[in-house]
């Protein structure tokens, strides 16, 4: 039978107010010696005040934090609920930890999952270089199990659940290609993400097939948010070309707002594409041509990836790569 | 000094690399007999795995277990932004908790929650008045600590962060009667939503003032999201209206979509509010006009009204009500 707060009363020889005022948190003015004491017997009799406090005395918590530079982006927001769905049918929880694109954040996070007992996190979060060197310590440090969601680090031996970047980025520079634009921008995610270096080498790539050399004074760098799409864009509203492909959508948004104001016509004067295909990309001003990445799919498969893991006795570090698709809509056209 | 796994390695007469296997929850064939035994002695030298074992066991956990209906609607991100950000600051963390607009699914949770020793929650969710009955029933059963955003339940004595739903509705219909629309069609929430019967409480009264009375039949009933706004607005579509006011932002882009495929022209043709100013309204095909709501701010009013009532004794209801804006945007224009 499970213990109650009269058996544990009974054992003190308290009364059971004073016994449940304590062990419901209530406001109280008992001493820290009797709390101390009810505490004690509370633990020797084994009283479970929920599931879960048992499960933390025995490291059985289920929570799966997950760590996300801004939910606000829809393409987070998908990734969320894909975690959060999933993880639920396995019974466990989602700790939502919001680094607001900041990278100082993640270390934050990763430190109080750990206090908090949390072992196992899903990183969706934009990679740096110099960060990952002191995440990937911190993970190791932890003894955490993690997930990287379209992130894929081959020499860390960290299971990955990536899209096929490279591919993407051929995808792209194939329909430009086939479209008769020769003379094309690039507005990348920033330099040391290698989702970004990915998706730029298999667009090179795709040129390189139809016989199109991509310009190095062509490429500029955004950070993935609109604001960064903007300031790329007006830089290349100066040039001559007839396409840009910026590797997200949030940025080909920002494109947009710069074309609308210099009066440039997508697709008539410059064809845009973007990259993930957000719920609202197909509502843009002009209906966005873009690479699609299976984002809910990719997040259930982390979420499995994660809980299968958790129990080996080797880790094998997985590595799940999914495959984009091209969505063609309106802001791609013809030469003329 | 803090016991170390030494010190029950010792105590029990085990190998540490037993003890160790056992308290981290590796992998491991020892008997149970052995496990419990390890167990007892950690609970008895106050071992401590980490700091919430502890804490939950005197029920001091941290977390605010945030429902709500749809995180991919930006509405809801941005609540879940404000919510997640205030929270850190009183070192609370946030479960998400996503209802995927299935009402069963608010139980569900609050059960998990309450099996989880959370005590906190903020609900976000849609209201009907069915739900209610069974959620207030559980929260107070639960014990729980429970404050409602966008929603406001006056009878209830639960805490509430609502906007002025009435002056947002009024705010619209003037605007409208002062361009001159007199034909006016609604698509507001389901009959039963609270926020929604306010909102078009303060249309009509607005209206009213300014001479119009609003034709019953050209109000329609939606449930907040995009299809929804699309089924009301192809019924709006055959009908001799000069404006739609919809009763949020999802539901006016799913009345462009409509629009657009008519070849109805906004707001040559039509004029079209919204209300709750996503992130995306302003990026809509035609900038939305909109009533705003303060969202991030409201979101961190919840979480402190949250953890300011935590240790009341004598716990008060408090309602906190937020002013709404209009934003005036491309998307209405004067009746010619």
């Amino acid at each position: 039978m499970r213990t109650t707060i009269r058996d544990i009363a009974e054992k003190t020889n308290l009364s059971i107010t004073t016994v449940s005022l304590v062990l419901n948190n209530k406001p109280n003015k008992i001493a820290e010696k009797t709390k101390e004491k009810i505490f004690k017997v509370a633990e020797e009799l084994n009283y479970i005040p929920n599931q879960v406090a048992r499960a933390m005395v025995r490291n059985e918590i289920n929570i799966i934090g997950l760590i996300l530079p801004d939910i606000r982006n829809t393409f987070f927001a998908d990734m969320a609920k894909g975690v959060e769905n999933e993880a639920r049918k396995y019974n466990y929880r989602t700790m939502l930890c919001d680094t607001d694109n900041d990278n100082e954040k993640i270390y934050q996070y990763l430190e109080m999952l750990y206090q908090n007992g949390v072992k196992d996190v899903i990183v969706g979060a934009s990679d740096e270089g110099t960060v990952n060197q002191k995440l990937f310590q911190m993970i190791d440090n932890f003894n955490m199990n993690a997930v990287f969601i379209d992130q894929f680090f081959e020499e860390r031996g960290v299971s990955c659940i990536s899209v096929d970047n490279k591919n993407g980025g051929y995808l792209a520079a194939e329909h430009l290609a086939k479209l008769g634009h020769k003379k094309i921008g690039c507005i990348a995610g920033d330099k040391c993400a290698k989702d970004s270096s990915e998706r730029l080498e298999g667009f090179k790539s795709g040129l390189q097939d139809y016989g199109i050399m991509l310009d190095e004074d062509m490429i500029l760098h955004g950070n993935y948010t609109l604001e960064s799409g903007v300031e790329c864009a007006e830089k290349l509203a100066k040039k001559d070309i007839s396409a840009i492909f910026a590797f997200n959508d949030m940025m080909a948004l920002g494109t947009m707002e710069v074309a609308k104001k210099y009066g440039i016509s997508i697709p008539d004067d410059i064809s845009l594409m973007g990259f993930d295909d957000i719920l609202f990309s197909r509502f843009f001003p002009v209906p966005l041509t873009t690479i699609s990445q299976p984002i809910l799919e990719m997040s259930k498969e982390a979420v499995k990836v994660l809980i299968d893991g958790a129990g080996d006795t080797k880790y094998q570090a997985k590595h799940v790569l999914f495959q984009p698709e091209i969505v063609i809509r309106e802001s791609t056209k013809e030469i003329v």
